[in-house]
């Protein structure tokens, strides 16, 4: 396809799968897409292992990887005291996720003694951290960096430039994107608030058209528009409004490939676009995930939300025993059982492998294409 | 335009404008579009002679007329007793609304005599009311009559059949849909959440495609695109994933023809797609508007709002109040000044005329496919 993001990144179709499981990355870039590597839950030696499988399984075919580097968080600038900061998590908030898990018949009392084995996500998130996720990523032959949460700082764009790799950045809103634009990102992500993980208010149908209007001042930084593109129609659609390629990370979660529990699996094949919800239970910042009896009580009763990281360090744990125990077949544990999608969910009823998708991401682009040349009565 | 919209509608271009001004509504069709006249204000013999207008000035070209007659509400099935209705209005819901315009310098004593003008929505909620409306309507070479809340009731489907008219109804979610089809409407305005005035949450990126799909089964009941849509870019868009065509009510809004307060349009023009709010405050039923400290004081302190369509008679008068006063200049209610509109209004950035914005479209539709065609190097 004639895209600047296919000219920018060696790639045939643009586009960009993000997951969680290499086995989808190394998938989407086979199909001739991208796949991006969400890599902000992994220590640095588990990053150089998934991205070395990654490599031997691309046969040198372009890939990228996904950080988180905010600009603002819980302990910025220092390293990480893990005392510290799971001492800073206040009693209500572990008890309220402990009363929770106990109505559905899950005993939470393991969970305390675990809590610090999910502090690598608040370690990722500070300088140090993400720097050696980083130093991790430019060893490899990656295509694109991504940060998904802010403005890269500068020495990720440094360290970008000088390994010729594009940086990429997740908008969701205009006066964001054109920050990042002064910034220096290559490409933009905006992504609409129908987004599954963190996300804004607005909708992907307004966000692209806008950003897309406000960024050309500042030269030819092409868009991938994110949030609720599940179908080929969809991403045909946001490319009539001035992107140049899509993003999707929740078409990913029902493939064969996918890490997804098999429980979450069929409630997400079953969902329509309105169980979801976005919600600040997860992560202290607003994110869309499948609605369950879990971020019922947690939007309807719950304390507030901390701030990241320090509400992970409630809700992962927490969410880790559900996930253990819904394996097994426990049946509270599969009623609380949930993950991050976006409302394209709805769009997703068929289990199919990840090569597959990208092939009917095309089909039907193309399809999307000729029925906008019947109306004009044109040759498609 | 080659679109079954066109052909059920007699119209050349597949765009429909929702509006409360005849002037608009009158423009739209003359531009080639087909102009909706917002009539659920409006007590039949006022609704008659805006119709009557609306005849004289577009020379037989088509136009509709968009009702409320939703299925549940205070009083359905009766005839309105005002004194009961106003008697069931809390008193913390009238202070309330005081004590904010109090705030920003307004007095509101006058308002409380005034209350029983604001009846005439809850009068046309009424199957009387509903029926009055509908019998001038059908006096009238009205082409489509629209059911903006629920499923149009049997009579109302009986009326439009006998007089060869078309029926549209919107809908916000896929089950709301299919309900719609089974019931008989010819047309179906699918909305998403980021549609000005009422909505629901699913996107308009997600929803269409979703809804599309889901109607198969029933046949091919056209559907009309709307929520955010405010150029030709997203309309060409909407119709790229599965609709017929778009229904527009926020572009007008800032028009030269539009009755819209000076200082709203003005803030429009200047708004962001963020400067809108989805909120109960208004009707009791969760409806999109521009924020300001009006819609923020209801909705971070203000007491839950009452059922329709007793909200309205707490709201109306209230706003109806700061309407005036803003005209006049009063930086109180400038501030406190808002109304119904889309997250599309970040792109509504310029002020032009009804047939401008039409001409707009047009001209954009075509330039998105374009974009498209160049995408996949076929020639447009």
């Amino acid at each position: 396809m004639k895209s600047p993001i296919c000219t920018m990144l060696g790639i045939e179709f643009p586009l960009l799968g993000f997951s969680h499981c290499r086995d989808v990355v190394a998938a989407v870039t086979n199909a001739g897409g991208m796949g991006i590597f969400g890599a902000v839950n992994l220590p640095p030696d588990r990053l150089e292992e998934e991205l070395a499988w990654i490599d031997a399984h691309v046969d040198g075919k372009p890939y990228g990887v996904d950080l988180i580097v905010p600009n603002r968080f819980e302990g910025k600038g220092t390293a990480l005291d893990p005392e510290r900061l799971l001492g800073a998590v206040p009693d209500t908030h572990k008890d309220f996720a402990s009363e929770v898990l106990g109505r559905y018949g899950i005993d939470a009392s393991s969970i305390e003694s675990g809590r610090g084995e999910f502090l690598q996500f608040a370690e990722n998130l500070t300088e140090e951290g993400a720097m050696a996720s980083l130093k991790v990523a430019f060893k490899h032959p990656i295509k694109l960096i991504a940060n998904a949460l802010g403005i890269p700082p500068d020495y990720m764009l440094s360290m970008a430039k000088e390994h010729g790799v594009a940086v990429a950045a997740l908008v969701g809103t205009k006066e964001h994107a054109i920050k990042q634009v002064e910034a220096g990102v290559d490409i933009l992500v905006v992504a609409g608030g129908e987004a599954g993980g963190h996300c804004g208010e607005v909708s992907t149908m307004v966000l692209v058209p806008e950003v897309h209007e406000a960024i050309q001042p500042y030269g030819n930084v092409p868009i991938l528009a994110a949030g609720g593109i599940t179908t080929g129609r969809q991403m045909a659609a946001a490319m009539a409004m001035g992107a140049s390629g899509a993003w999707c990370g929740s078409v990913w979660l029902t493939t064969a490939e996918a890490e997804t529990s098999p429980v979450v699996k069929e409630k997400m094949l079953a969902a329509a676009s309105r169980d979801t919800v976005r919600s600040k239970s997860r992560t202290g910042k607003p994110s869309r995930q499948l609605r369950s009896p879990w971020t019922e009580a947690w939007d309807q009763e719950g304390p507030v939300p901390l701030p990241m990281p320090l509400q992970a360090l409630v809700s992962e744990p927490a969410l880790q025993k559900i996930r253990d125990l819904s394996g097994g077949g426990h049946e509270g544990a599969m009623a609380l059982d949930t993950y991050w999608v976006g409302q394209g969910v709805g769009l997703m009823n068929q289990a199919m492998s990840t090569g597959a998708v990208v092939q009917c991401f095309k089909e039907d682009f193309v399809a999307a294409f000729e029925r906008l040349s019947n109306f004009l009565e044109m040759e498609g």
